[in-house]
């Protein structure tokens, strides 16, 4: 069997959005792209089918949770990540970096890697760089991530250079790490906020042979509008032949904004974690489906969607289902947020292969019922 | 639009056994039947579709929980129960009674009904055997039960003979009570593990023009045996043209044992309960998906089984699932579980009608690999 080497190309461009494939061993990914998280190989709630049905054509996987359990040895026995989930198809997996900053206690950094100890047991985990590498080689995803070093967003300007430098030397040690054949590997540029620490990053890691470029250290707790002022800054600038992703982001406005900017991926639970707390985002904004206004309400979440929980159940329903902590909940809300999500960006690629995306930016954001 | 009306057939024997179809407003039932539980209008972690798709044709929907929330006022506006939660299909309701005396607090009962406290907020309830008619008309089930007083396994004779007499005269009450067209209702015999209390209490419910009748007060605590031998005593001289129902039972062995002795209608929460608990049912008995045993196990959870569980996932990754407490493992071994009973009723309807019942009995309960 020969693997389809990874690939990209852009088909058509809108001022700086652009629309194409990424080819990677385990299928074709239209961009631009959401890809739904599955931290612990499940997209929380919803089986592989579900998750397809939505319009997804890639997967997020978090080395961090499935290298402590149930371990990277094991999912490559099953066959690498996208097999042991039944998914099948495309997966990306960042390098773990992100959660152990975030999850972890005793977090140590020096320019050999972390030292952290597991969220699950507290044992001591020493991930360095060459090792970020290897364990997503286990995993067997289409895209693995460098492992980086991500400040908070409230971090001084010199803890966000010197994270830039070691994330520089990290790459510099990751780029020749030997991995399975067709998985591509993917440059990390950081630098906060601050444009010519973005710039000068962008430089350093677009000069290696990446096969994708992104951008790490946004949505990390800083205003939205200094992170547009990023992707409208940086956004284009980042090499046009290489896919651009901007990791951890966001909102259906902030997807939006990304792809006015050139940006052609991103990842985010939140279509999935605010599905569990009840929010649904609907054309126009959002709704909770807890609100009282809903308890005897027989019109669909969304009148304009056409996912499973929209065509089968009204909202009374859903209320009480959430009411009750009635798990069914769960996947139906999830599976109404990815449809949302995969349906904003399905049409986004539509609009920008006819010169259409500033309206359709403008359409999807405005029209509808949401608060 | 014309209601269907309810009616029984019987199609085959094969001893006491009997296979046939239920008839009612909402859709076809072959019998023998298991109806999954859908306590608060959902079988939990399951969608209609995947309902369905274990090949039970009918639900059963718990009055105690509906009347308390959303209320039954509320699913009467939404079309019913069948439609509120987008089933579509027959269902059958049971009276309140059995969780009134196993869930709520202060219960008090008296000719007049049952006084007791919700559970959920400790609002004093009053259900009187017309008004649980009364509520289940609103809820618009197929099958309506009577309200009845079911005592606990270890009560005393007198108090088992005190309720069934009250259940008699509640019975009288109800059978005249106003319901909505095509409704059917079926009379519920109490008598605990005393023959000649069965047998008396059943003349005076088979007395009175029930649509079906059923065995309460099993499965509450009496050895096995006990109740086996109540199924063999009792079931063979319900009467034979109404259906038979055994309420809240049981195992894989119980229900055989049950169409055995002429058993037509079951339900228990046990298939989905047990599959929140990791434990699912295999040809021959059942395993627990969190022994350290499956950790690296490639294999279906049962090999014999073609629910999309078994089709499509790995022992290994189910289990990880279940250590990680992700939601997906409850729809995947709830799904596997409602399966294994929708299999082996329609295995047993197909025996029965060749003649094969008591091989079918003995092959499903002993060959495969279960504990």
């Amino acid at each position: 069997m020969t693997t389809t080497p990874f690939s990209f190309r852009i088909t058509h461009t809108d001022g700086h959005a652009r629309t194409g494939f990424i080819e990677t061993p385990h299928g074709t990914v239209p961009t631009p792209a959401f890809m739904p998280v599955g931290t612990r190989a499940t997209v929380k709630a919803l089986s592989p089918e579900d998750v397809r049905q939505s319009g997804a054509a890639i997967l997020l996987g978090n080395t961090y949770h499935l290298m402590l359990r149930p371990g990277e040895a094991l999912i490559q026995r099953a066959g690498g990540l996208a097999r042991f989930m039944a998914w099948h198809g495309p997966t990306l997996t960042d390098s773990g970096g992100f959660q152990i900053f975030s999850l972890s206690a005793r977090t140590k950094v020096t320019d050999d890697g972390v030292v952290f100890a597991s969220h699950i047991d507290g044992q001591r985990v020493h991930l360095t760089p060459e090792r970020a590498i290897a364990v997503q080689g286990a995993l067997g995803s289409d895209i693995a991530m460098v492992l980086d070093e991500c400040p908070p967003g409230d971090a001084p300007l010199s803890a966000i250079q010197r994270a830039m430098e070691r994330t520089t030397r990290w790459a510099e040690r990751q780029i020749d790490a030997p991995r399975p054949a067709g998985q591509a590997l993917f440059g990390i540029v950081q630098g906060g906020t601050h444009t010519a620490l973005r710039r000068q990053h962008l430089a350093q890691i677009a000069d290696m042979p990446f096969d994708g470029i992104a951008l790490g250290g946004l949505s990390v707790g800083e205003p939205i509008p200094e992170m547009y002022r990023i992707f409208a800054e940086i956004g284009p600038h980042m090499p046009a032949q290489r896919p651009r992703y901007v990791m951890g982001v966001g909102t259906p406005a902030d997807l939006l904004t990304g792809i006015e900017c050139g940006i052609d991926m991103f990842d985010c639970v939140m279509p999935t974690r605010n599905a569990r707390n009840g929010q649904v985002f609907v054309r126009g904004g959002k709704l909770n489906i807890k609100h009282a206004r809903f308890a005897d309400d027989p019109a669909p979440l969304d009148p304009q969607c056409q996912c499973y929980t929209c065509r089968t159940f009204e909202r009374r329903y859903l209320r009480h289902l959430f009411m009750s902590q009635e798990l069914l909940i769960h996947r139906l809300l999830t599976l109404h947020n990815l449809q949302h999500y995969g349906d904003m960006t399905a049409q986004a690629r539509q609009a920008i292969a006819t010169g259409n995306f500033a309206a359709m930016k403008k359409d999807w954001l405005e029209s509808g019922e949401g608060d």
